[in-house]
């Protein structure tokens, strides 16, 4: 077999804009929505300290961790430690960011569902004393 | 960083049964179809030899390829082999199998849209003859 599961599933691909993301985060996409997937497809990857901005999916997002530790928090609740392995079950309409912590990368795969022709709305960034907290 | 990419992603899970699947393929679901998802979300793990039955996805389905190599073959096309990384888009009500190599295990995660309460029909098996035309 030739397989190498040291090396990461999916290139990196290109970096995130910092409208909506802090620090470096980048992403691959896999696969637009179509006649049969209501939802896109992706591969993101935060290096140590990048984040979403807060933000809304209005038919609510899964994210597949493949690499990594990172944190998830909605808002008014702790931060959760996310790993490699895990799925992550967001609801709609939950103000909530995703991303590295400050010492690991990590990278998830994303399976965004679409309510009209929206998947997500942005709000403000995660603030670095916000991220520090979420962090201890 | 205590993140470790040569283990596999998920667990093995189930063993799949002899009545849709040929030889050791195995389940970990990941996630159940609910209000949001009209998918079901699962990881699958075929070992060397194993396939699916043939079969038809009324909507579709998508398979994102974590580990090793495989074979994925829509009726009357030659098989084709996919590999860690690869993503495939199966069309709606397109008959196709997929599965290991002979001599390589392959995992894929599969994203199984439903219509209405089906997500697949199972049909006849592969062969040993029609997998092995496919291996060559």
């Amino acid at each position: 077999m030739n397989e190498q599961n040291n090396t990461s599933l999916f290139p990196k691909g290109e970096k995130l804009p910092g409208e909506w993301f802090s620090g470096n985060a980048f992403l691959h996409p896999l696969l637009a929505r179509d006649k049969n997937n209501d939802f896109a497809l992706g591969s993101v990857t935060f290096e140590p300290g990048a984040r979403t901005h807060w933000h809304i999916h209005p038919k609510g997002q899964i994210l597949i961790i493949t690499e990594g530790e990172g944190l998830y928090q909605e808002k008014g609740k702790p931060a959760q430690r996310i790993h490699r392995g895990d799925v992550i079950n967001i609801p709609e309409n939950v103000e909530h960011w995703h991303g590295a912590t400050a010492h690991s990368k990590m990278i998830h795969i994303a399976v965004t569902n679409y309510q009209g022709d929206t998947n997500v709305t942005w709000l403000s960034p995660v603030t670095n004393e916000a991220f520090s907290e979420a962090n201890k």
